[in-house]
C-alpha cells in the first residue's frame, strides 16, 4: 500500500484513490518519497522514462502495454532568444510532443498504472481540455470505461480532440468547483477512479519531466532556473519535488529557483504571493484567453503557495497581450509553436530580465506545457501577409525583396 | 561533394540542390548509398537520431543547433487492433510526435543541416501543409529567409500552423504541377534552396524512421509489412531505402514487404501498379478528404513504382470511409489520434488481411505520419454524444449502464 501524506499537517495516510485529500485540513495529498540505497543513481539504459526513474517512482512495476510512448522530450536550446534576451543557457522542454500533444500524458501515464494495478475497470476525470484528452486517450489504450465531466455551456468545438477516443462526455450543470470534489465522492460510491488535476500519481509523473531536465542538463547541477505555467498547480508540485528527490539522493547539485507564472486575469496564486498570505482565494472572475491555465480556485494552489515560499521560488502573471508576443518570437524565432499558456514562461522570463532579477549565468528552462495545434483561437489575431502572385510573375516576386 | 544516381538511368551525378531530377529521364535523383566498413553497426550511445545514424547519412557533420529534437517516435503495441484482427505483433510508427507534429520534420531536419553547410541563406518549399509547416519552423530555427508557395485558393484557415513560424507566404496564380519544377529553376537564379517533397536529403532523413522502427524491434529480423500512406513518394522512398541499406551492411535479416496506400479519390500509382505499368498517368481529377496525400502527380511516382516491383512490394488504394473508420479505430481502440491520412495504413492492412494476403506471423508496422490535431475537418462528422445532467443528478446518472 503507498503511503500519501500532507504537506501541511505532516500526517502520513494510506493511499486512497478516492480521497486525495487530507481530512483535517482539505489540501492535496502527496505520495511519501521513497527512500533507501536504491536511490543513489539514474540508470541511463532503459528507454522507457517510467523505468528508467523507477527508483524515484511509486509504481511495482510497469505495464508497458499500457503506455503511449510518452516522455522523452526534447530539451531544446533556444540559440537566438537566449543570447538576444541575455540568458545564453536558455533551454525550452517541449512538452507538446508527448502522444496527446500536452504535459498530461506524463500524470496520466502514472495514474493509468495504478489504475490497472488496483483493478478498476472505470475512470473519469473533471476537463475540457488538454486532461480530458488524455485521460480518454489512455483510458481507451487501457480498455477502461471513460467518464469525462465538462462544465456547463462547454463549446462543441473542444470536444473531438478526446471525443474522437471514445469516452462517455458529460456536461454537468452546476458549481464547477464542486464538480471536481464531488466527483471523488460519486467515484467511491461507483468504483470509477477520477484521476483529477491534483491525483498524487499524476503528480509523481509530472516528475520524469523534472528528471529528464536534469539529465539533459549534463545531470549534475540542477538548472538556476525553471519556469512553469500554472492553473491547479500540479505539475508545479511535481517538478518541484523532482529536484527535492534528486537534491535528497544526493544527485543533484543545487536546487532551481521555480518560477510559476499565471496569467494575469486568472492569478489567484499570484495575489496570495504578493501580499504574503499562506492561502489564496477564490477569484470570482475570470478574464484571460488562456482557458488551460484559466483556474479560479485551483486545488494545489495552497500546496504551491507552501512550496514555493520554503524554496524561495516566485509566482508571477502576465497578460494575454504578453503571453501572445511571447507565443510568437517562440515561433518566428526558434520554430516552437506551443499553446498560448505555454508561452506564458517566456513571458515571465522577460519580464524579470526587465526587472533584473534574472542572472545571465546559470541555465534556465521554460517548460512548454502544449501544442500550439490546441489553441486555434489563439491565432485568430495572428498578422498574415499572403502575397498573391501569378506563376509567370513568380521569379521576379521572389527577387523582390518586399 | 555528395553523389546522386537515378534508380532508371543508373548514372551518377554531383548533387546540386536545384537539380533533384535526373537530366536524361526527369526522375527524382537520390543519394548514392554509402559504403565501407562503417557500415558495419549502429551505435545506440548517442540520442540525437541523425548522430546515432551517422553512418548512414551523408552529412559531414551534426549541428544540433538545428534541431528541434525530431524522431526517437515511439514504435507502439497495437494490443487491442492486432490480436483482434489476426496479427499479434501489430504496432504503430507515431510519427505526429515530431516537433511539428508530422514526418515531415525528418527530411526538414536533414535538408536544412544540407542548407546551413552550403551557406544558403534563404530556403523555400511548394506546400500548403504539413511540409508548409515544417519548412517555416526548421527554417525560422535557423534564422533562414523562407519562402512557402501555395496553390491558389489555400484555405486561410491552414495558413496559420506555418504562418505562426513568420514565413513570407506566397499564393501563386497557375498550374500547382508546374510551380513545383517553376521554383527550382527560379530557386536557382535567386540562390533559394526549395526543398520539396523530394528533395534527396529530404529522403535520406526519412530513413532514419525506418532505422528507429528496425532497431525498436530487437535490431534483428526486418519487419514482414511496413504500411506507408503515398503522396508525393519521397516518404515511402526513405523508408525502402533505409532497409536497403541495413540489408546492404548485413545488418537486418530479411526485407519487409512495403505497402504504398493511396486515398481511392487520387491513387495515380495504384492505378499504374494495377494495371502493371511502369509510369504512372497524372490524374485530371482528385476527390477525397486525405488532403495531405491527394497529390495527382507525384514527383517520385515512378521511382515508387520500381522500387515496389523491384522489392514485391504492393501499392493499394482505400476509401475516405474506410480510413476514417480507420481513424476512429485506432483511436478507441489504442488512445491513437492521427491524421485520416494516416490512417489509410490501418484501412489497408485490414482489406490485405480480409483478403487473406496478410501472415498472421512476423510484425507488422503502421507508419502514421500526422497528429489528428492537424485534420479537424475530418472530425466535422465524428458522431459526438454528449449527455447534460445537473449536478445533483451527476451520481445516478454516472451509475446508469446507459
Amino acid at each position: 500500500m503507498d503511503a500519501v501524506a500532507c504537506l501541511f499537517c505532516s500526517k502520513n495516510y494510506p493511499h486512497d484513490p478516492f480521497s486525495p485529500f487530507c481530512p483535517d485540513c482539505g489540501e492535496p495529498l502527496l505520495l511519501v518519497p521513497l527512500s533507501g540505497p536504491c536511490l543513489k543513481t539514474i540508470p541511463t539504459d532503459r528507454s522507457h522514462p517510467l523505468e528508467k526513474f523507477s527508483d524515484f517512482l511509486p509504481l511495482r512495476s510497469f505495464d508497458a502495454s499500457l503506455s503511449l510512448g510518452e516522455g522523452n522530450t526534447p530539451l531544446v536550446p533556444l540559440g537566438r532568444l537566449g543570447p538576444e534576451i541575455g540568458i545564453p543557457k536558455l533551454f525550452a522542454k517541449n512538452e507538446a510532443q508527448n502522444p496527446t500533444s500536452s504535459f498530461k500524458d506524463r500524470g496520466t501515464a502514472v495514474a493509468i498504472q495504478k489504475a490497472v494495478t488496483l483493478s478498476f475497470k472505470k475512470i473519469g476525470t473533471v476537463s475540457t481540455g488538454n486532461m480530458a484528452a488524455s485521460t480518454a486517450a489512455y483510458g481507451a489504450r487501457a480498455g477502461l470505461k471513460t467518464y469525462v465531466l465538462l462544465k456547463e455551456g462547454t463549446s462543441r468545438m473542444s470536444l473531438p480532440a478526446a471525443g474522437i477516443f471514445g469516452p462517455t462526455l458529460i456536461t454537468v450543470r452546476g458549481d464547477y468547483g464542486r464538480l471536481f470534489y464531488r466527483s471523488l465522492e460519486i467515484g467511491k460510491k461507483l468504483g470509477i477512479y477520477f484521476m483529477n488535476s491534483i491525483d498524487p500519481f499524476r503528480v509523481e509523473g509530472y516528475k520524469v519531466t523534472g528528471f529528464e531536465i536534469f539529465l539533459q542538463l549534463g545531470g549534475r547541477q540542477a538548472p538556476r532556473f525553471v519556469f512553469v505555467p500554472v492553473s491547479s498547480g500540479g505539475h508545479l508540485l511535481g517538478l518541484m519535488r523532482a529536484f527535492e528527490d534528486l537534491e535528497r539522493a544526493g544527485l543533484a547539485r543545487g536546487y532551481p529557483t521555480f518560477v510559476g507564472v499565471q496569467a494575469e486575469g486568472c492569478a489567484p496564486l499570484v495575489r496570495a504571493f504578493g501580499s504574503g498570505k499562506l492561502k489564496y482565494e477564490r477569484l470570482s472572475e475570470v478574464r484571460t484567453i488562456a482557458h488551460a491555465i484559466s483556474n479560479p480556485a485551483p486545488p494545489a494552489g495552497n500546496a504551491v503557495l507552501k512550496l514555493i515560499r520554503d524554496h524561495a521560488g516566485i509566482l508571477m502573471s502576465v497578460s494575454d497581450d504578453e503571453m501572445v508576443a511571447a507565443q510568437r518570437a517562440l515561433a518566428a524565432a526558434e520554430g516552437l509553436f506551443c499553446q498560448p499558456e505555454s508561452a506564458v514562461t517566456l513571458a515571465g522570463l522577460l519580464k524579470l530580465r526587465e526587472k533584473r532579477i534574472l542572472p545571465a549565468d546559470g541555465s534556465s528552462v521554460l517548460v512548454l506545457t502544449g501544442s500550439g495545434l490546441k489553441a486555434p483561437y489563439a491565432l485568430d489575431s495572428l498578422p498574415l501577409k499572403v502575397r498573391e502572385l501569378d506563376l509567370d510573375d513568380l521569379e521576379q516576386g521572389l527577387d523582390d525583396p518586399a
